[in-house]
């Protein structure tokens, strides 16, 4: 894979990473469309220790198809945990099987970070619920065979819920592509629900808040692992160009100035390894008990995966920073790839909880009451 | 002005501000084409620090079309203090009257920041000069009437000369356009001299290194000058998006961590203008000067100067690094300018001389012998 | 003086900078205390400009005697401008004439930064005030002559005045000395009013809170002043180490590292004389106003001195934080002067308005409403 | 211990934590004393995953104590590796049983962190040694049983060795103390060696430049997990004082600022933990291999062990630069610990190896060559 992805060029506007890309195709045909789904599914079950380390691998070279590759995961695993045995194995059985993808939707353009005034309403009528609203951003949404929308009970607005709804569902309309800063070829669409009826059984099981809380742990702690895939491509692009620059008659390789940036970035990079890698262990862990959907319901928001998506986002943020420097007038042009590394990587400390959401929220779950401070 | 900047859409690639651009033909109708050239050479002669609040005025509206209409003092300067009267009556009085534009030409792709590698040639032939080389980046060089360009003297490797060739001169080739990361607008290219013939009047007077010091001078002023505009821009941006976000039932303006965040940016903000104004003063009274091209000549490098870029490009970056973050979701899309900001800023702390290059400058210049110091 | 100071050993905690210590008393034999008061009180009158740069050589070499010298310039304005002309010719005279200090009393223990909660009290009866009340820090008070009390009306919570409390007015009674971390040799005391009563004369005119707002502007900008002479001297003491250090066989002043990071002290530097230059210009300018005291009155809090202060403190922080990595162990000993430069430059972020006040203050007053942006 | 060291004043100078003060008797007296040294050698044998949390809640309340209780394992890591059974069975079984000292010695004046200059020199003489230099900084030297000194062959500049030479050695002379800025209560000193002899077998077996960067990694890791405590402590504070300071009517727990401060906090306090803990899990498990001893000679410095001690330093004076603004006036004085965490928390960039040190080191061994870099 790695391969090919490094001789591909840079995916242009007009690139979709939809389930028809000839690289999402390879992808597929590798066995790592959504590796993570569970063998009971029909999945390979990797588990998101190794994850951390195959989206730091994609998005050194592709940062966008990484990003749309793993996101799948934020609504399948809401799936696994809270849906009927039925819907599961069905939605998630095809979706293991066809290597198709799946979409989530939070966001609201009113609501924005907060999810408690989501106005998408779900309504039961009998044997069936009826959904309407408008949401903002879900990446892989207008190829995705399904979606999982978070919702409110339109009789009782404290009465939340995530209901998947197929892409085949009358009523169920994405909109126009969003044009993203970075992670080019990842697909990203706003969404109309008017008058949507789906089967009861859709509807997930428990507080919908903390089910979305709990799928984003996931994809979350993978967004993290994006920024080390580009951290590294920032130092090998820079070791790259050193190596054939001379300053002082000497290869700037040999410049202690040089030299220090880079002894700091590697230091930076691997404590975006670090607070990847225990996020990702403690998933695991959390993930191998018996009683996994309660315990990860029982604790919502992961602390360490909140801790990886603000680590990463600012340190890689200070990583790319200090390397877009180190080009000359050349690393300003297009015809280097380093001003991307910038685009790409702002995308971490933006997307799934801004850091001002996640500082408050921190602050509000693990600080403020002595007894849950670390 | 402002207001004509300020309706248009953002610049595309395609779009080019040469003096044929319908927005230039409104700045040149102004009477502002060139503002700072000399009364003697028949333009407005508006000092360095009127000019500082001008770009800041533009880049507000349009960083790419504030570093095209600026950059030309760059060259337009060197030839008023070094170039012979008649030479410079001629050139610089078309340009005053034509609102026309010059390019100034230093860097080389091997040579880099190393000027003193510089591989372009000139030799003296009886009453002309010979031009050979290959320049890397050279802004408004496709349509501008002439450019100046720093060769070394082909006899004499440590004579180094400004020489100025008009842009008919058989032999003198600018190559494709690059396309840059932000400054959008603004057109950049590379050249090829060869076998370039000019009159001997066309040498600049003086030490070609030390002359294009001081043609710097001006033209880092007023790109520092450009991060005041972008900033400006950040903070009102900032404050439209929040009069119109809710947050906790209130307007995002009433949010403390909102305030405290764009008070921070409004110390940074002035904290720009005052470098720049200081530069600009000193430069200001520098060129007040009797035996200006003299005064000029025996500093080179104006301390303020370098400064004032360094720190507009360093405090700059932090400013639009910090406001790129709050505008949620839609803040990471093209629909939105802010992610634009960031590669408008990145421009200050790496053309002209990138930050590396300053602080060395700085050291051996300023701070190494200690009678230098500030 | 400068000589002096630099041959004085750093002051133990029992040293005390107050009008009979042997180094005030050469600093008074030289005409220099109280420097800023007017012709017309028999003071020397000279300008805030030059008042930067003398505070910036008095803490290069002693941060905690320019404190000193300098901070009864906050409570001398309020009485130069809002005094009657008795009452101030009378204490300003006499404190011009004998080279005494003055103190002035805001921060109250329960009100911290939030000024309009103010417990001490003053009521009027007949020709008297009578003050009570309790306040936290105020430098050279136990052997201030005079001292300037923020009060509010005991029957109007609404209506706050500045009072003038002379030292041996019964009932005055300064606390024990603060030992404080850094500006060892200032002496900071808090102080309690237990029925005090004073001339009603001495009931400064205008509003207390705005009263104190233009007292503060002189001594903010002195205080960010201090920032430059710590600076200097951070830099001076890094060079001679530097001379007397070797690193791979070479003087340390010649490694490429050493001298980037000089470079960027140096640029930092000089933004701290940017702010601080500018804050003192506008200020003159001010004070040059025939109605100069109404118009400081009109303004309260002047934006540049509070933009000064606060990049002083954040600029200062940063380059003392990186110098006080250079000295390798002995670095980390009080043997050597470097960590007391960190202690020295704390202050200016934390004292007259921690960070977090300013940054509130300035988006309120600077950045709400857009008429009042820069 | 917790509630003793809470309960205790701050150590003045005058305190030094030998093996007769109060604290360490208890210390001792609870089975704690040189915890990580291995049972065959009488030991209690914690890994070093377990130090880091004992270091953590050692340095919450005194990171002197917790810097001069772990620096031991520098010294006697080396001992257990690479002394002969004999000599490490007999002092390294005295230190278990006693709860007594040993002290290491690198660095020296002139060479600096250029331990390749080191000039302390050691002549095989027969069954003996004879050692002669000066070292700089050795802490718990002038109570230590014994040191290990790096030396350089006095006939083959290129050999070095690690020595051991017993306190009681003739001409082995410790120096005056150290009074250092933090980490107050550790006892740091000089040392001189006059013709000193010891027997052969006190040498240990391989390069001494090596075996002193095998002795670091474990006080390098524990170094690094002084600044969880002291971060940890900052918190604390931070909201000890919160929960009793009004801001704007209500207590500042609620304030959004003081909260997004120690959202950041948390986020940035539960990065030094995922760091440390990685380096002593990859330091464990070298730890347990049956080749231990050779598998770290053959690495010598231990990459995740620098990464730890520089990220923790640099990260951890990121928290206490913050935190130390938010306790107002008070919080500049010596009646407030706050100062003190900062004093405490330099000394992790500084000691053991500068941030410039390291990073060189970290670019030559890790970066430079591609098929190193991780």
């Amino acid at each position: 894979m790695a391969g090919t992805l490094a001789d591909a060029p840079a995916p242009g506007p007009e690139t979709v990473y939809d389930d028809e890309h000839p690289l999402w195709e390879k992808f597929r045909a590798a066995g790592l469309a959504n590796w993570w789904l569970p063998a009971r599914h029909g999945g390979p079950g990797v588990p998101l220790r190794v994850s951390v380390d195959l989206i730091a691998e994609l998005s050194y070279h592709d940062p966008g198809f990484a990003f749309a590759a793993m996101l799948p995961i934020l609504g399948s695993r809401m799936l696994e945990f809270y849906g009927t045995a039925e819907v599961a194995d069905r939605y998630l059985g095809e979706m293991a099987k066809g290597g198709t993808f799946c979409a989530a939707l939070g966001s609201e353009v009113v609501a924005g970070s907060e999810l408690a005034l989501t106005a998408t309403t779900f309504r039961r009528e009998g044997d069936h619920l009826v959904v309407d609203g408008e949401k903002a951003f879900s990446t892989n949404l207008a190829f995705g065979r399904f979606c999982l929308a978070l919702a409110r009970n339109a009789e009782d607005h404290r009465d939340f819920s995530v209901v998947l709804v197929p892409a085949d569902t009358p009523g169920f309309e994405p909109g126009p592509r969003w044009l993203m800063s970075g992670l080019h070829g990842t697909g990203t669409y706003p969404a109309t629900f008017t008058n949507c009826v789906v089967p009861a059984a859709n509807e997930l099981s428990g507080n919908g808040l903390r089910v979305l809380e709990v799928g984003l742990n996931g994809s979350r702690i993978l967004m993290a692992a994006i920024a080390i895939g580009i951290a590294r491509r920032a130092r090998d692009l820079s070791m790259e160009y050193a190596g054939n620059k001379q300053l002082g008659g000497r290869p700037l390789t040999q410049n202690a100035v040089f030299a220090a940036r880079m002894g700091q970035l590697e230091m930076e990079l691997e404590s975006l390894k670090s607070v990847c890698w225990r996020a990702a262990d403690e998933y695991d862990a959390l993930y191998a008990r018996e009683d996994a959907a309660a315990a990860f319901h029982g604790q919502g928001v992961l602390k360490s995966a909140v801790m990886a998506k603000m680590h990463c986002g600012q340190t890689g943020w200070r990583i790319v920073s200090a390397v877009s420097e180190g080009f000359g007038g050349l690393g300003y042009t297009e015809a280097h790839p380093v001003q991307r590394l910038l685009r790409d990587m702002r995308h971490i400390s933006l997307v799934e909880g801004g850091d001002d959401v996640l500082r408050e929220l921190t602050y509000g779950r693990y600080v403020r009451h002595a007894s849950r401070r670390g």
